[in-house]
């Protein structure tokens, strides 16, 4: 039964989810475990324990139950920013005279300006539970690290983070933010660590990966007394945590009885895109509903459409455990013309497992074709978009349009992962029509895939 | 009678207003009228209507009706990123362990980062009825400029921004969202008007002032064919835009029976403070309700508090009405070390009339104490605030101290107009200790007054 729809969906406090929703146990293959990089059998809890902190090592391994309560203290902190709105375009559905219905889960109303700050407060929160002094992480684009540093300056707790050197001289006032929520902001690679120096003797001129940033965080946490590691994507917990998104969608849709045919998320690690679709994806699995999910990565980082499916190492430093998942090589770094985020080399292994299993569909998109629809959605719908959810947005344009060729009135719903306020570098290119597209060679994939680790 | 009260309480669509309300009906000692700065005889809709769009010029004019319908059009943009929350600051609270409620009327999701859409849209749309080509403006820290290159683009109309050239060097980030939404910015003072090149004449390493832009884009206006200018504060037809967030405000207090003791607002040219007061000084006039209201200004700008009532030029270049206003004289440049917005030499004559009836009080902080409650806030609250609204933030920390002190459960109710996203240059000299306060001499303010226009 339909409702009168709003033009913008706000679920009641009460009807905000109590629990996070694993999609691991409904999947019938399920994604390959951890391994150890000296042993190359599966992690236990314990083992990943001196990484991670002990309940998010539980979270990581626990392919069994399908509903995890979300404790009381993250659901306050859900309540500054969440929940967040549904919105129908109906500007953009105008501009593209399309009959089809978009909507879009719109995830950036918050100061972190992303999805992250869902599972930066769950990380952080069991940290804090387990009497930790603080964490340390990585961060690429930045908006994970600020995700971070909220969630620490909130709980109290010490938050250091490497952002890798390119972002940390391009976007100064990433760095701010994280520095007004007290965190402790150091350019990767960097004299901290062993690796950090390792690399900077191999490689003096490098502006840093986030592999690299990643084994630095690693190196310092595992060091320190008092510290664990927190990772902002590919992780299942992640996923675990970001199915909120999904959740809220969910509830949103049934509450006035619209039924999504095509669901679209960027994807990157795949935090964003798994969280939005797991409880879509959930019916799916149980034949309760069907839908097409499609996956959007970029052109110059295509892991799903071109990368392989095998055990990789997640770092540069090869200090993490190994994953199963779609993989570009370890040693992939995207064209330095690359603007914004979704550039590791991995997937997360749970979109990895459901997209070998042809439950998800994935398209890559260049940059440029990114921001023209990144810029005409500014306009029409008042959002400046992150470069990573125009990702998202470039097919939701492009379904909609097909959707105008052939008369369908499809429901398209997309998630609008943040807001670019901090990518106006990118934006200021694509103005000046000084950006322009890189899409790798064969040669250069199968290269950086030859050092796939080999048992 | 009192419901259970949300964290966020966000109005369904059907309880949001229609109609903006008109409080100098309501006032008994009107605000004196704008006057022809050549005859010095009150302005009519005929003379405004050389400047501005002919249904803004009545608006400008009109303080007999309370109530005007907004328009359907405006009301769908409305729907884009209205209704805004109101927020209750439990945490702050907690934080500053005071038995006062706190409650902020949050104006800053939305991509323009301020309440200034809400006006932009509103005169965009009039000029666009009116058959306009275009509109020009001015803007200083970037706020106003970029509503109005949003509203333009959604309703296809040309816009041409003087921006202050220190904050068109200072902030390009802004410009370049302003860029993306099609509008042509051009540092002020510039070469492409009389005024611009006669004033780089007098000074030529000049760097701008918000006066100096308004004349040039005033010049330009009404040089061109099709073109009308438009103002984001100080004008009565703004804050009759504003009354929007009052109105939200008032319904959301309505409805869950919370009754606001103290409201405070940041106070620029006035249009925040005015738009969310609006309603509750109608209460209070018709003697329904009482509340304290409380403007707050920057030490370095403080037209309220040290500057005099009178007859004053609105602009640089002279070519503007002349309006009665708490002025600290046209030439009044508040020093370089002030960070942000809240540097015009003049007040709203609606809260200038206010104030002189001693309906509403005011007050001036320094910056440093202003970033220090921003730091504050973003910690606990998890939203990074505007510079601007973070003086509302101060006085609003002080207050809930003060209770604190007297054990008082004052509800206090604040405007929190924006975020501080592009504002980071400021935060950063005061995350580095290289912020300082500066407060103007008596004969500082003394001479700029004796400029005064005189009869």
């Amino acid at each position: 039964m339909s409702k009168e729809i709003p033009y913008k969906i706000y679920l009641e406090e009460s009807e905000m989810p109590k629990q996070w929703y694993n999609v691991r146990a409904d999947m019938k293959n399920k994604p390959a475990p951890l391994l150890n990089p000296g042993t190359h059998e599966p992690m236990t809890v314990e083992e990943l324990s001196g990484v991670f902190c002990r309940e998010l090592a539980e979270q990581e391994l626990n392919d069994k139950d399908p509903y995890i309560d979300i404790p009381q203290e993250i659901l306050d902190f859900y309540k500054m920013y969440r929940p967040s709105p549904l919105v129908r375009a109906y500007c953009l559905e105008k501009a593209l005279g399309t009959p089809a219905k978009i909507y879009y889960k719109f995830e950036g109303n918050n100061t972190s300006g992303s999805h992250k700050l869902n599972s930066a407060i769950a990380q952080a929160y069991y940290a804090k539970k387990q009497g930790l002094k603080g964490v340390t992480t990585e961060t690429g684009a930045g908006q994970w690290g600020t995700a971070l540093s909220m969630a620490c300056a909130y709980l109290g707790l010490d938050c250091k983070v490497y952002m890798v050197k390119v972002s940390y001289e391009q976007k100064p006032f990433r760095r701010e933010v994280m520095r007004t929520y007290g965190a402790d902001v150091t350019p990767s690679p960097s004299n901290t660590t062993n690796i950090g120096r390792k690399i900077l003797e191999q490689f003096p001129g490098t502006t840093g990966s986030l592999g690299c940033a990643i084994s630095e965080a690693v190196e310092v946490a595992v060091s320190s007394e008092g510290y664990r590691y927190v990772l902002g994507s590919v992780l299942s917990q992640v996923l675990l945590h970001q199915s909120v998104i999904g959740l809220e969608t969910m509830a949103a849709c049934d509450k006035y009885g619209i039924k999504p045919d095509t669901i679209i998320g960027c994807a990157g690690g795949g935090s964003n895109l798994g969280g939005l679709i797991s409880p879509f994806m959930g019916r799916k699995l149980r034949g309760e509903a069907d839908y097409e999910f499609i996956a959007v990565e970029p052109a110059s980082c295509p892991s799903l459409t071109r990368g392989k499916y095998a055990y990789d190492f997640c770092d540069t430093g090869m200090v993490c455990p190994l994953a199963k998942m779609y993989t570009l090589g370890s040693g992939f770094i995207p064209s330095a013309n690359h603007a914004g985020g979704l550039r590791y080399h991995g997937m997360s292994s749970v979109v990895s497992q459901l997209y070998d299993d042809k439950l998800i569909t994935a398209r890559s998109v260049e940059q440029t074709s990114v921001f023209e629809a990144a810029e005409q959605f500014a306009r029409v719908e008042g959002i400046l978009p992150a470069p990573e959810s125009s990702h998202a947005i470039r097919v939701a344009i492009d379904e909609a349009l097909k959707c105008k060729e052939t008369g369908e009135e499809k429901t398209i719903l997309f998630g609008l992962t943040g807001t670019g306020y901090f990518d106006m570098v990118a934006y200021q290119k694509y103005n000046d029509h000084e950006m322009s597209d890189y899409i790798p060679s064969d040669e250069e994939i199968a290269k950086s895939l030859a050092n796939l680790p080999k048992f």
